[in-house]
């Protein structure tokens, strides 16, 4: 274990060790932990994902053979990344050393922390993973959609048990409190001193309002710990987080007003919310039918293990909800974020088979919308308004809390744990750096002792410094389309930005093989330019352009049709540019018969 | 004028005139405003854009051969309109009828107001535009790139000045405060009554907090108002607004705290709140530079029109930035929205030529984030924070607030105009029925006085009621994309959107004339789809079925091309995506020859 020293010696002496080992890492080039000269053994750490996205969070830790990985999630894709269903970590320096990895610890049952794990468990040969009981239930559930991945191995692993990973990292759990259940954080403990991974989370509130569970806080600050991570998703938010109870309370308020059927909207991933909900619903009398596959097999899920045991008699299948007064009835459904295929947007659409809205009825939006759904959910709710519901979302009542821990809750885990190094996780740069911020200041750490590391970017743990590295493991984008996994490049998602902003013509010329005179008059297709049926005149000018061009090549010489190809390309661009001020993708090809 | 009666009589009697005037809507197919058989005269109102959606303002009142239009905006494009330049209004109805148009009112200089007059103005036959001083600097700067556009023929006016704008129509016009100068509100004196108009605005705070200008309210509420028109943007928003004064003081705050140079991105059109960041920045002697052609343009109209006529000096070149000290130094400039090529955004690049990022610059970005812009504005504050600069914005402190009256101040309006009939515009449904909830509430109206119409639907105004008509004029999005306005419809966008999700892959099969063979192997291009090089077994696959479908085809009749082209389309498209679960946009092209 590291033995603490004084805040001042250690930022007064190490600064400069920091800054020397730094220099010397421009000169590295090793793609392993070797032994440096006159150096210790050094822990390996780096983020295949998550550091600088909210998102595809996959980390490992590497010690001599051993590497043990936390979290594989996915990122939902952006506007940048047309047609891609998720974009996952890039595992390639991991693949190069799967008979190393011990185990992959997952922290909870989210997407952006589980979801890379069917298009990679293979791909690390299949090691074991670590989690608890609701998260590997999640994890197997998504499984079924993928024959082809390999079955899981998991060990279970529960809050306040200590299990080891081989020769040289071992962990000990301890639970957090997120919006999904059973999330956990962990001490890794290393050859270099203790790491805590914290996993996602934030405080709980009792009825008197104040944080509940700060004795695990104060039990890790006494674990001597060598290097504290912390989401910064919330470093942004100042204060604390707004307590579920608050949540809680402001629904049961909301729901008793309601005078028709209460219809809610959130994410099926918030399984404390759902269970709340349903509570309430049951304290205040009314059946609740579940809309959604993702919430209802969530539900399930959790139902089996447990959960919800007093509530069993409260929720009803939703074919059956016309046989409930309106008054008794509460539809729990996805689709807050206007999502196309999901429940409240099929209600709203009229296309749900058991649920029309209602004049009478109330709908709850409680979630928050993710960055890139507004349009959507403006959309939603003009829906739903315009059929004369009665519409409440997050922005009018205190009706969702996010599940990231807020300044102030950072903050007195900072000094709670009191660590020597700090390593903000998860979220931008800016997120990171506000988040290393509060460590300095909370901490009074010099900024050395603050690292900001990039994703793919090697960062070296000794006992008495962190150093960034200059090796940089592949983490670039590994899109998910389809079937295929990463062979979607950049490439070809620029081609679709060009197409989807302006569309493309295809020319075809026919030439003959004999004489190289064009055979037939060009045909051209073109799709998202303009509207062709009402632009014949326009079409005319392009096949008389090629003919011309065409005409204007040398007889006497073979024809070069890269060279043709360029021509058109050039000149009929520029042609349509003049004409219409757009630029679509021209697409010329020669046909020699 | 219209007689008032009280709140009780006028609720109770009319509602049921208001319910059969519109059952008899339902037969209604008239095209203009006659007669009807025992019916007083009704002035007409329709709006063109604006009530389902933020953006595209346009309206207009006819009466008998006479129309008076509001506004002419212009609306940005969205996820669902890729390629797309602006939407503008749509204005056939109006241009069958261009004679009747007396004139067109700006209110304010916004390019939501403003922005579709240059592609108008000819269509509509130029008629005069009543506008204030600033306004029309600022349209006429704009029409400089439109040379084919008509010069637009102003009408001046100002705050409490009348104008007659034919046999009908006159307006009373009254100062508003918006977030740019010389915003303007009217009372529309027309055949059935006063209608008010008060463009967009919130209320201005004294330093002791107070709102000011109330007289202006008050005065309008003298003059017996039939029906009141009130922006519905702010009427989710509970509360005050946010007091420019308090923006002020905080910007103060935080510029007086910042020891190197200050950069300040923020909307070109907020022109006020870049008078007080210059004025402030005088204060606090340092010079201002700005860089960002429209915010260039725009703070040159106003100094020519007499605003920051004391800060003269304070405004310097941006190229003579590094003549002075850091300390001395602010920076105004566009791009607070990560917009790809605005200064702010080509700061952060490294690509602006007097500007670099050092890391004791402090950067503030004061304005809100307009929905769509959440990722690009991530990427802006990450690459700023990388290159070491502190940021600022305004979810961290209040310096930044909306120009749109929130609830309290609609509330206020609503009880010192009190009129007989509200008709919310500007914003979604759900905007304008919370705006229509808080007039039934505040003044005691029945929903029958609350008309909430849609784009395009003609709203009959008679003296004892208001009624929606079923006559819907055309309304449809007009897009402007280059130098096309309208010839990008919907399968066009349709287009593009699937190209953008998939790709596409052409597939050229040349046929012999005499005989139906095929004469080559096909040829295929794709973008979009997959990365051609890595995937020619793919490809060789496709080849190979399209050869085995032309095959099939029977030699002994003529060939049919479109059944051939269905069945490429239909088996290479099931083929791909058995292949790839993924369903590029397939473009057969049979070439006989």
């Amino acid at each position: 274990m590291t033995p603490r020293t004084t805040t001042l010696s250690r930022s007064g002496s190490h600064a400069r060790t920091a800054q020397t080992t730094r220099a010397r890492g421009t000169q590295k080039t090793s793609q392993t932990a070797t032994k440096t000269q006159g150096q210790e053994e050094s822990v390996r750490f780096a983020a295949l994902g998550g550091l600088e996205e909210i998102g595809r969070n996959m980390m490992f830790f590497e010690y001599k053979d051993e590497i043990v990985v936390i979290d594989a999630g996915l990122q939902f894709p952006e506007e940048e990344t047309p047609g891609i269903d998720y974009i996952i970590p890039n595992t390639t320096y991991l693949e190069g050393k799967k008979q190393n990895i011990k185990g992959i610890v997952i922290t909870h049952g989210h997407y952006d922390h589980i979801g890379a794990i069917p298009y990679i468990l293979d791909r690390l040969g299949n090691p074991p993973i670590y989690t608890t009981n609701l998260t590997k239930e999640i994890i197997m559930k998504r499984q079924e959609d993928f024959p082809n991945s390999p079955k899981p191995a998991f060990i279970m692993i529960n809050g306040g048990e200590k299990v080891s990973f081989g020769n040289y990292f071992s962990a000990t759990f301890f639970d957090v409190v997120h919006n999904i259940p059973e999330g956990i954080g962990m001490i890794l403990h290393t050859p270099i001193g203790n790491v805590v991974h914290p996993g996602e989370f934030k405080f709980d509130y009792g009825h008197d309002g104040k944080p509940k569970g700060l004795d695990t806080w104060k039990w890790v600050g006494e674990q001597k710990i060598h290097t504290l991570m912390l989401d910064s998703t919330g470093s942004e938010t100042p204060g604390y987080a707004l307590s579920e109870r608050i949540v809680e309370q402001e629904l049961e308020k909301l729901f008793r007003t309601a005078e028709g059927r209460i219809i809610v909207g959130t994410f099926a991933s918030l399984l404390d919310r759902l269970g709340e909900i349903i509570k309430i619903a049951s304290k205040l009398g009314r059946k609740v039918a579940i809309s959604g596959f993702s919430m209802k097999s969530n539900i399930e899920i959790a139902q089996r293990l447990g959960y919800l045991k007093d509530q069993k008699s409260t929720i009803i299948p939703i074919e059956e909800v016309k046989r409930h007064k309106d008054d008794k009835v509460l539809v729990l459904c996805t689709g807050a974020q206007g999502e196309p295929n999901a429940s409240l947007m099929r209600i709203a659409n009229g296309e749900h088979r058991y649920i029309t809205v209602k004049p009478t009825d109330t709908i709850v939006l409680s979630s928050s919308v993710v960055p890139g759904n507004e349009r959507s959910v403006q959309n939603l709710k003009d829906s739903l308004s315009r059929q004369g519901a009665t519409i409440f979302h997050y922005k009018m009542l205190d009706i969702h809390s996010s599940g990231h821990a807020p300044q102030e809750e950072l903050k007195m885990v900072m000094k709670l744990v009191k660590p020597k190094f700090f390593l903000p996780i998860h979220g931008y740069y800016f997120m990171r750096r506000r988040n290393a911020k509060l460590a300095q200041e909370e901490l009074n750490l010099k900024p050395e002792y603050t690292i900001l590391a990039d994703n793919g970017i090697v960062v070296e743990l000794r006992k008495n410094e962190v150093t960034l590295t200059k090796e940089q493991l592949p983490s670039y984008y590994v899109m998910v389309d389809g079937l295929g996994v990463g062979d979607v490049g950049e490439v070809v998602l620029r081609d679709r930005r060009t197409l989807a902003q302006e569309g493309m013509l295809v020319v075809i010329a026919s030439l003959s093989k004999q004489n190289g005179r064009i055979l037939k008059n060009p045909d051209i297709i073109s799709r998202g330019f303009i509207y062709l049926k009402e632009n014949q005149g326009l079409l005319d000018e392009v096949r008389k352009k090629i003919r011309s061009i065409v005409g204007r090549i040398p007889r006497h010489q073979p024809l070069d049709a890269d060279y043709l190809k360029t021509i058109i390309r050039d000149q009929i661009g520029q042609f349509l540019y003049n004409k219409t001020k757009r630029r679509p993708m021209i697409l010329p090809v020669i046909i020699e018969v």
